[in-house]
């Protein structure tokens, strides 16, 4: 039996909803985007819920969901993948966390979530002058790990015997509120002694970062102070049965974001880094491509995660969105124009992300499957309409690894 | 409330992918079956996923899901159901196998997995020669029943005590390499004693059929002497709640395969056979359907099983298995042209088999339900495509029943 081997471009946020700004169109419908197009004509379609229908999904739920993992079952919060994306090798008990390098006011009112979207340059000195805070911290016995990440991201570790990931987010999520310290979430010891822990942390850190001089010399050129580290997202790493194991294949990612590489990476993928790889609008687009191309010489599946589409849908702008779609048909066209034989290529999103409110929703997000065995089923293009005329007609997010490498003449049978 | 009469018919590995040879379409798009489309046209259709999306499934276990049982809980292995299938009667705690009669060569290096398609007859011979053999090793407290089916394939039943059907196949299915002899794969004491019993009796078989009259004779002849039974599919018996009891009905089969007479046979359907009907390409197709016409008049629901679709595929000949459609397409009309009232006709497959690489693949498969009360969708041919886009939408096998009885105005409401 010939084995193709699979490309999933995955473009986060992909789906969408239709907006007044793009004559009421989707992103997708709007955007010029012929190879893709081809890509939909030439293969099967459907829409794709990522956990459920109506669930809006975060991207680390998404991409679980999408591996073939049901995060009801292994996810516990987005700190654990964020830290091993950022390449720290998490220990069985760790609590990980995302944090947000943030501009609080006096009274810890939230002045900017990402103080004023830092650079990844200063927020790593900023990180590494909290290095004495988190080794007082560790002599009560449990290690503090901080990670700047790109620019105001970040992740904390915190190692040690009887810890909980059971307290609140620090970061609430919007600004002009009051900054609450932690709180265990359960009746536990370890969730009580968490939260004490990582209060003592950030009130620590917020009184050294407050009087450093890069903070100083900000406020000096009228910039926001970055003050204060808003935790989030607290969890421990589940054991995944990697998906090399599951389905007997090679795989990889090649992704910008931390969160991509390590939930890609929990799954056994590894992780790929392209130079210019950002997770930004201006990612190096050519040079991921490129790499997935090379890629899939050695092996059988690999996953091109692409950010920029959903940044553009929380900035609230559908045109920037459509206009980056048409970016990246561009690339994909200049690598895999020539569609190579033996090749399956999987186009879809983590979830859908509203470009007019800003935020995830739960519409089912558009899907296609291209290969030389697929069912053509006569869709034209590829949108989150005409996708759901088509031969898939609506999956699950845990069915697609399945019904991929399946095309793919990859998975096993079931009896006999 | 009128209840009408339900015909499944089922053409086995009916799905399957657009092939160059068929011009880039399936057997089912490609072959002339003016009596199914008319039925298609007439009903609503849908596309089915025997066990879930993506996942390739056997004969065994789609076909238990289609009945309503899923194969996760109920399903150990195939063996179980070829021997009620081949009219043994197990009981708790038997191990039940199908296997081969095969030809190796004196290294144990496996010539041909069918020993040449050896005739019924032979195989029967041969098979019968092993009864001393057999009864020698039932002294050891654990009877071995052997039976012979249909041309090279047979059932081997282990009955006594602590016995385990967690053993290794035998049959490597696959030629030229060499079959090594079960082996244990699960540290308990039944799984040891029967990989040992089997591999006593498979060795001593070995050397009684080598030196059999009839295989020297083959030998003369230019033939390959059959003379190794290769075991697969090792399982025990489900205790299934049949389907008469669930949906209160009366209920038939009619199938040239052991197995699927076997599978329904453990549903609690009455098995009916019919002269001709040899689950080969040659079956005696009119007389199965005159059959089935016939026990509708005293059945709620007759389940009509055709293999020789899957036979094609495993041939990997696209072209034979659109014209087999085309002659069950012929008879099926000759019989139910008439389309009488009171009727519900569903025709769907128990899993794709593509064949471009004549294996099972996970692809879902097409699905009609013909009805006086059905909402008419608008398809015009039954195919995978067509059917994608049916009023029935994607359904799981486990749904079948329920849907197909419920349509009959058979089944009863939950809740009131």
């Amino acid at each position: 039996m010939t084995r193709a081997r699979c490309l999933i471009v995955l473009l986060d946020g992909l789906g969408d909803r239709p907006s007044v700004e793009l004559k009421k169109r989707t992103p997708l419908m709007y955007a010029r985007k012929p190879f893709i197009d081809r890509l939909s004509r030439e293969g099967v379609n459907g829409l794709m819920d990522p956990v459920g229908p109506g669930i809006p999904v975060g991207s680390d739920t998404g991409h679980l969901a999408i591996l073939g993992y049901d995060p009801y079952k292994y996810y516990t919060g987005r700190g654990p993948f964020e830290a091993l994306g950022a390449g720290i090798r998490l220990e069985p008990g760790d609590v990980a966390f995302r944090y947000n390098l943030a501009t609080v006011d006096e009274n810890w009112r939230l002045i900017d979530r990402r103080a004023g979207r830092i650079s990844t340059e200063e927020a790593e000195v900023l990180a590494d002058s909290l290095r004495d805070l988190a080794a007082d911290l560790s002599k009560g016995g449990v290690e503090v790990i901080i990670r700047s990440t790109v620019e105001h991201r970040g992740v904390l570790v915190l190692r040690g015997p009887s810890l909980s990931h059971k307290v609140t987010d620090v970061d609430p999520h919007k600004e002009n509120v009051t900054v609450e310290m932690p709180r265990p979430t359960e009746a536990s010891e370890g969730a009580r002694r968490t939260a004490q822990i990582l209060a003592e942390l950030i009130k620590g850190s917020h009184a050294l970062l407050t009087v450093h001089e890069l903070n100083r010399d900000r406020v000096r050129r009228g910039m926001m102070a970055a003050n204060a580290l808003l935790t989030r997202g607290g969890g421990v790493m589940p054991n995944l049965y990697s998906l090399n194991e599951r389905f007997k294949i090679r795989s990889s990612v090649i992704a910008g974001g931390a969160l991509y590489k390590g939930v890609c990476g929990a799954a056994g993928m590894e992780v790929v880094n392209v130079e210019g790889a950002t997770g930004t609008l201006k990612t190096n687009l050519a040079g991921k491509f490129r790499a997935a191309r090379d890629r899939l010489r050695v092996d059988d599946l690999v996953f091109l995660h692409i950010k920029g589409t959903d940044s553009a849908s929380h900035d609230r702008s559908p045109a920037s969105k459509a206009q980056f779609i048409e970016r990246v048909d561009e690339e994909f066209s200049r690598a895999f124009g020539d569609t190579p034989s033996g090749l399956v290529i999987c186009v879809t999103g983590d979830h859908t992300t509203s470009s007019i409110t800003g935020e995830h929703r739960g519409d089912p997000v558009p899907l296609l499957i291209w290969g030389d065995e697929v069912r053509r089923d006569g869709v034209e293009s590829f949108d989150e309409v005409n996708c759901s005329k088509g031969g898939l007609n609506r999956l699950r997010g845990l069915d697609l690894m399945n019904v991929l490498l399946d095309v793919a003449n990859v998975t096993e049978m079931f009896g006999e």
